[in-house]
């Protein structure tokens, strides 16, 4: 092969990249996005067990993309990127972040650091306690169809989970609308292994995980008050909701189903009302009236799809939403958040069609 | 290989037994399991398009076991079994049994023919009219946790069907204790793709629905009468809920995640409802209080499992029940059916752990 | 969605594309790839059992992306087109072909109409009489590897199968080398399922072929003849190779393990010889000595990887070599073939890491 | 459920049962295979880490069929039992068995501890000093179709490992005969992921080897010098065999594609000498002439399906040979081997027909 891969680039304007943690499912996923895209470059790549190591020897995938070796962490090293994203399991970046924001460079944390505003909640979901809790209040959460102003002008991003994506732009519309009963709000999500991370693990090997569906955290995940806090923002009072997550025999994909109420049964349009809140959107995608979006119909891609329902037309709502939990739940939509803050094109390095078949 | 398996039978008092359509997976579910059956022997088995071809070459996994050939469908060949299996498309079963009834064999179908009560709803979510609509009145539901001993009785049994099988049982206990609002039930039910048949059909090809997942029929499925018709018999009252499917990829296992509310909340031990609703029964496995089943724990067996969670302790309760849609959901419960109307041990041919891994 | 997802291209420049058969997963492929593809256009797709339909309601994947119907094939509109791909099953190309190279369309065929140049041969293992002798002897075998600079100049290409192209791209540096005993080459193959195509097929359903692999068609595949041909041609001899395949229950990637013995053991460096032989090559990637490549590191990626082994250093040979059939064994090979035909960047719309995960 | 699962059973002639190391996918899959058998019973299951803990809490599908804990390993226990199971890592048994052998108490080891008669070999390849190789000598090899006489006598029986299972039944008729170049053997073995484990490891995580294939060990794996003695004692020469293993991306299956040379072309018929060599062979089916056999259509049972081929007619032969890796491949064959040094019917608790699908 000729190793030769060269982006073209301005070397006067292009911005420097560094990603924390890039050993893990998010970190490879940031990686292979972002190696075509043509105004960034990745300068610095950490792992601590894998320093000294080249990162195409572990993904090969990236041989010929991606010149580099991992390196120990460095605040300084890490301080000279633009932005640097933190792709790192919970609590790891919230002791490096200060110190990268105060040398000016800008952050975007993938893990759920940044996520919950309510330090009380935060600490109960996470078992740990904060380690800059004034820097949770500065953050933006970083969900472009909510904030995207906020995010433009941002230091620090918390990036969304995977299951607050699919559900929240699931919902949306309707909690926007003021249209839904807020105390009956039922969230059956579907995620692919993926989402379980690159660890060791005897639940999440092929021969445990493959060929087999279940649910899990019933009594409670840690995404439940993620998504709680965004629709009560939005709604403007409390919300709740029963959320249940799924582990799928796939490598990748999302799927929502939401459950809801129309207060006044039949009074609007939905097709109609989704149709228009997104119609500006260059991600999320309101299928035709009667869909039903397939996990692969945005397998690799940035896209959420989403379709809604009223069976037999009576109050019941059931709308179904999509992700690649890699990508619009998680690297993809960290890129698009990195474009906005960078002053960037919103959706350069994502404009792929997804994989089929 | 040695091809002479012979089972020990007693040949005085052996059942003989027809299997109508055995070429789809109920069918070759059906001898499958009834090919070690000590107390029945298979006789006749048809397939129109492929009458001439031993069974054996069709599916190997039988070499050894079923020394047949299909057979062109002949009433009086049928009328010499003691039982026959219908495990054709719906509408083929209704032809066929009024004739076979007459010569005093007694028929299981596991098709839909015989499932509805009102003759209305089943002409509409099956677009024919019914052939022999004075059968369906006498058609027993084959549940035997419902109905055992009228089906011990009966001459001709509907076979549940795969999803009703796993949403009544895990619904039952609470019903049956009028504890819950009639009026909110949400059944989020996932099946593994055997459940679509074995036609040749595009969207079903491993290229389409592998490493995928979504939603279909959520409009109306033809499963949702059937379950609100078994529960409004439970009730005394009429039931509706919402039913929406999901395509799993994987070959067998059915999940139903069963969403509910508790009319007062906290009245009631539900773990313990449960367990003594279904100490005696041989196929209905009560988890450990907060279990979550997976399908793979049942996976080739007749067993049922189920998990009941009340999350945050409030009135929401969840509801987890999986089974195996081609065992428990199909030619398992037909063969306790058998069972039960040969006046045979319901259990026979049917205790075998579920495979795993 | 923002439906308005617009290529930068030069109109004055931009080159035509027409793809008849566009349906099946070779054509879906090309739609994906072409997509972003700078300097074309998709201009005319057709399908005629699907003709008037929107492609992104067939493939959803491509909404925002193709806004186009599939039309009804027509010579006349093809031959508005620069260059045609034909991604129809054997035997259609070759009845259109001579009207398009008479209006000056270039045609790019990924069907086997064009591959082999002995037409007895080809009669035998395609069972028909070809259309258009003269135009076989005339059309370019077009693995760049081996043919770069006729491909260039070539007005019809004969786009390589899936295993063929594996296979030899494995050989060859062995073959040019005269390094090997040509009696004695075993292609022991395996291919994921997209590789029977988009057709509706009972041995093709995810409950037929997943959880399994077997071996086919040992007696013998079409595709041998095409391995031989290429071989005979690269070292002056007759070659004739045993060549089995196996179908892998995955959607895409092809793992070709070549067994051949050294006529000299242990004259030469194989891992230099293969390094230096591939050198310059941008889609074919010699991996470090002792690698096992995986199918998943060339997943969606026009990449060959190649490692060769001798297992206990003797005269015993062993390469593996993986492609993802629909890219580098189909829709990618036919893109750098058009790129090369066109005078573009041999690249162009190829240079994206594979997926991993 | 009613935890009566009760086997008719004779308390006088039932032999107790031991297995050590049941928390590996051998061990659950001798106690899936045990619990149903009528004429032994499970008495003592031992895990070191797991100790204490109902067998069915950590593999569900036990429940109502196996009712005991996990104890720790002692030798006194274990010499209660007629016979012992170890289903460990290798190099656990070697350190028990004299004591058991001591006891009176039977063996069966399914790892390698005593299948390599060599122990230079044995030491090269398992890396560590063999504690008892005066019982290396002793220990019989636990292939019934090889030494069913010497395993009805035996002490110590060393359990065959997987591949060598599938490619020695694959190649017997052919070395028995003398009709193969014994230089010139190519087994090309593709393995379910269960063969690796149930070891918490990235490298078989669903998300890491689904979707995927490759090969490994190419330059030498411990079961090519299983193989080569094996066949070299058949033969009565040095036989060496290329021995190239892979990872197939589903749960369960072998698939040997076994290449050699006839020495004199078409002086037999191969498949009546198949036919023949196996013929009183319970668990040996040799498929029709021309077939392609499945891994699925083994999957759970103890059969070894085998097709012989010779393409074109040549002096070249392909063999295919399938089984299922923790059945005829390991517990299975455990079983059988029990069976006959118990006195028992070799078949009981092995006679099911394969899943399918």
């Amino acid at each position: 092969m000729n190793h030769e891969f060269e982006k073209v680039t301005d070397k006067n304007t292009i911005k420097k990249i560094g990603i924390v943690g890039a050993t893990g499912y998010t970190g490879v996923e940031l990686l292979r996005l972002l190696a075509p895209h043509s105004d960034v470059e990745i300068s610095y790549v950490t792992s601590r067990s894998n320093a000294g190591m080249r990162v195409d020897a572990m993904f090969p995938n990236l041989r010929g993309f991606i010149d580099l070796e991992f390196s120990d962490p460095s605040t300084d090293a890490l301080a000279q990127c633009d932005l640097v994203f933190f792709a790192t399991p919970n609590g790891v970046a919230m002791n490096h972040v200060p110190a990268l924001l105060e040398a000016g460079t800008k952050v975007i944390d993938l893990a759920a650091d940044f996520r919950i505003k309510d330090l009380d909640v935060w600490a109960k979901f996470y078992s740990m306690e904060h380690a800059c809790p004034n820097l949770v209040a500065e953050a933006v959460y970083g969900m472009p169809e909510l904030n995207r102003d906020q995010i433009k002008g941002a230091r620090i991003v918390a990036n969304p989970g995977c299951y607050p994506t699919a559900v929240t732009l699931g919902l949306k519309p309707l909690v926007d609308a003021s249209l839904i009963d807020l105390d009956n709000i039922i969230a059956d999500t579907k995620s692919g292994i993926s989402g379980a991370g690159r660890q060791a693990n005897v639940s999440t090997l092929l021969s445990e995980a493959g060929e087999s569906f279940k649910a899990y955290a019933v009594q409670g995940h840690r995404h439940q008050p993620e998504i709680a806090q965004t629709l009560s923002l939005l709604s403007g009072s409390k919300v709740d909701l029963t959320f249940v997550p799924h582990l799928l025999p796939i490598i990748r994909g999302i799927h929502a189903t939401l459950y809801t109420r129309e207060i006044e049964a039949g009074k609007t349009d939905l097709q109609t009302l989704y149709e228009n809140t997104y119609k500006d959107e260059p991600f999320v995608d309101v299928m035709p009236a009667g869909s039903h979006p397939e996990t692969r119909s945005v397998k690799t891609s940035n896209m959420c799809r989403i379709a809604v329902h009223q069976p037999e037309a009576g109050s019941q709502i059931v709308v179904l939403s999509v992700i690649d939990n890699l990508v619009k739940g998680a690297a993809g939509q960290a890129i698009q958040n990195m474009n906005l803050m960078l002053d960037l094109d919103e959706t350069m390095g994502l404009m792929q069609p997804a994989l089929l078949p």
